[in-house]
C-alpha cells in the first residue's frame, strides 16, 4: 500500500484526505515514480472545488506535478530506466493520472528525465510553469529584444516564470501584484517594473515605462476587469495571452482598440502544448537549455511535509506566496 | 481643370461637393488616372463624419477606390503605360491620394492592372473587398475545407466576398444580416445558410448549423454584443478577426470562453497587409485567379451616375444595399 491525496466531496482543503490505496503497476507505455516532491498548482485548488475544466469523479486523486525515481517500468517505455530522476510535464488526463500519490504511474510521453542542476522540489515546479510561459510568451507572442511584457498575477509560480523567460527572451519584464506587498520580492525575482492594481493606475503606468506605446506583449490568468485595462494598455499590435480566469466577471472590451490597434486576444492552455509531439519537444528544449544556462531558476516559496499537505492548500488560497507551493514527500533523498 | 468630391467641413452627405480642382501632375513614382468608376466604402462615409481612423483636413478629398485608364506617368513607375486599364489596392495615405476625382494621381504600389474579366465597374468593386476577406479568411484564419465560416454584416460588400472566398476555399458560408429582408438575396449570392440576427437566436442557429460544434472561422465588422454572441458561437479553437466596428458599445466577453475554446480574436484591416508587398502579392495573386475562374464576381447592388455622388453615400448610409456601391464616370468607355 502507499498513501495518495484524494477528496471525497468536492470543497475547501478541509475535504483533501491522505488515503491507502494499492500500489500501482505499470502497464505497457506507463512507468512508476517514487515521489519525492509534488508541485502545487493553482488548477488543483479549482478541482477539488469542482471548478476546474475537468469535472472530478469522487473519490478523486488530483495533482498535476511530481519528481521522483522510477521504481518500475512497463512494457515501450523506451530508454526510461528504473532508478532514474524524472518529473512530468502537464499531457495526461488528470483522471486517469494523478500524480499527488507516494506511488504514482505515469504515461511516458509525460516522462522527463529533468537537468542535473534541479532538486526533486525544483524538479516538481518546473514543467508547468515553464511550458505555459514559453507557450505564451515564446511560442505564440515570439517575445524579442525591445518588447515590454506584462504579466498579471506576476508572484504566481506560471508568474515567475513568465518574468525569468521574457527577460531570457531580451524583453522588459512589467509584473503585476494587486498591492506593494510582494514588489521587493517581485523586483528580486527579476521584474524590470512592478505595477500594484489596487493602488496605481494600470493604464497609466504601462504608458510611463513605453514611452507611450503601450505593452506589445500581454501575459494574463485573471480576465475580468483587469483584461480590459491590458487591452487598453496594449502597444500597436500587441498580442495577448489569456492562460487563465481568475475574475469570473465578463470582461468589457473596447473593441474599436481590438481593431485599431490589430490586437491578437488568445485564451491558451498549456495542455494544447504539450499534447502535441511537434510542439513539446522545442519547448522541453527551451526550458531545459534555460535551466543549464542559469537563466531560467524555480522559485520555490515554500516546502510543505507531506503530512502538512491540506496546509499547502490553504496557504495556496491565502494568496500570499511568491512562488511555487511543494509538498516534499517520502524519504526526501536529494540528488 | 477637372472635377473632385471633397467636403469642407464634416458632416451628413449634404457636406460633400463637387469641385473644380486642377489636374494633378504625377511626380516620380505616381502615375495618372481618369477614373471610369469609384467604388464607394463605409470608410468613405466614417471619413466625411470625422469618425474614421484617419481624420480628415479640410477641404478634404476623399476615396478609397478607383478605376479607369492610366493618363500620364512619373518617372520609375516600372512597366505601367499610358492607356493601360487599372485600378488601386488601398495601401496609400487617403490624405495623400483621395481616389473620388475625375482625374486622380495614384502612388506606383497601389496600381493593378486588373484582369480583363473585370468592366470599370467591378474592378472599382475588386480589390478592397476581397483583399480584406482575403487577408481575415485566407492568410489568417487559413479558412479549409468542412470549415464554417460566420460572416456578420453579409449584405456589405466585403461580406459578399467573404461569402464567396469561404466558398473557394472549401468551407460552409454563413451569411449574418439583421433581418430577414436580404435572405434571399444572400442565398442568391452564394451564401450556405442566412440568420436574421433581428429574429432568431444566433448562436443557437450556428450550434444548430455545425452540429453543436459552433464556428470555425468568424469575420466580423460589427463589434458590440454582436461580437460578444459570436464568441459564444464559436468552436473549439475558432478564429475570429474583427474588421471594423459598426456598434461602437463595449463587447460584455466571456473570458472563460475565450481560454476553454482556445479562441484567438485578431482585430485585422487591410491596410496592414495592402502595405507590405510580401503580404499583398500573394493576396491579389489570389483574387486574380478567384475572378479568373470565376469563382469571385464582384456583387454591385447599384451604380451612380457622377452627379449623384450625395445619394450614392445616402444610399450606403441606408444600409438597404447587397453589394457595392458604385459610381460611374467619365465616358463610359467599356473594355
Amino acid at each position: 500500500m502507499s498513501r495518495a491525496v484524494r477528496f471525497h466531496e468536492i470543497g475547501g482543503p478541509e475535504v483533501l484526505r491522505l488515503d491507502d490505496v494499492p500500489e500501482p503497476k505499470p502497464g505497457a507505455g506507463e512507468v512508476l515514480i517514487h515521489a519525492r516532491a509534488w508541485g502545487l498548482n493553482r488548477a488543483d485548488s479549482l478541482f477539488r472545488q469542482g471548478l476546474y475544466s475537468v469535472a472530478p469523479v469522487v473519490p478523486a486523486g488530483m495533482g498535476f506535478e511530481v519528481a521522483g525515481v522510477i521504481a518500475a517500468v512497463g512494457d515501450g517505455v523506451g530508454e526510461l530506466r528504473v532508478g532514474q530522476a524524472v518529473s512530468v510535464v502537464p499531457n495526461f488526463n488528470l483522471l486517469d493520472y494523478p500524480m499527488h500519490g507516494e506511488a504514482v504511474l505515469a504515461p511516458v510521453h509525460a516522462v522527463v528525465a529533468h537537468p542535473e542542476e534541479l532538486s526533486f522540489e525544483q524538479a516538481a515546479s518546473t514543467w508547468m510553469q515553464y511550458i505555459t510561459a514559453y507557450g505564451g510568451l515564446v511560442e505564440f507572442a515570439n517575445t524579442r529584444p525591445g518588447d515590454t511584457v506584462v504579466i498579471s498575477a506576476a508572484s504566481s509560480s506560471v508568474g515567475l516564470a513568465a518574468i525569468q523567460i521574457a527577460r531570457r527572451a531580451g524583453a522588459k519584464a512589467v509584473a503585476l501584484t494587486r498591492t506593494s506587498a510582494k514588489r521587493q520580492q517581485l523586483l528580486a525575482a527579476g521584474a524590470d517594473e512592478v505595477i500594484a492594481t489596487a493602488e496605481e493606475d494600470v493604464a497609466a503606468r504601462i504608458r510611463d515605462l513605453t514611452e507611450g506605446r503601450g505593452a506589445r506583449v500581454v501575459f494574463d490568468p485573471v480576465g475580468g476587469a483587469t483584461l480590459a485595462t491590458l487591452i487598453e494598455a496594449a502597444a500597436q499590435d500587441a498580442v495577448l495571452v489569456v492562460y487563465g480566469v481568475l475574475d469570473f466577471s465578463p470582461a468589457t472590451v473596447n473593441v474599436m482598440d481590438v481593431l485599431l490597434k490589430r490586437l491578437t486576444i488568445r485564451g491558451f492552455g498549456v495542455a494544447e502544448l504539450a499534447a502535441d509531439p511537434g510542439r513539446l519537444a522545442p519547448a522541453v528544449d527551451y526550458v531545459r537549455k534555460g535551466i543549464i544556462d542559469g537563466d531560467l531558476v524555480p522559485v520555490i516559496d515554500k516546502v510543505f511535509p507531506l503530512e502538512k499537505f491540506a496546509d499547502a492548500h490553504r496557504y495556496l488560497e491565502g494568496n500570499d506566496q511568491v512562488g511555487k507551493i511543494v509538498i516534499a514527500v517520502g524519504p526526501g533523498v536529494s540528488r
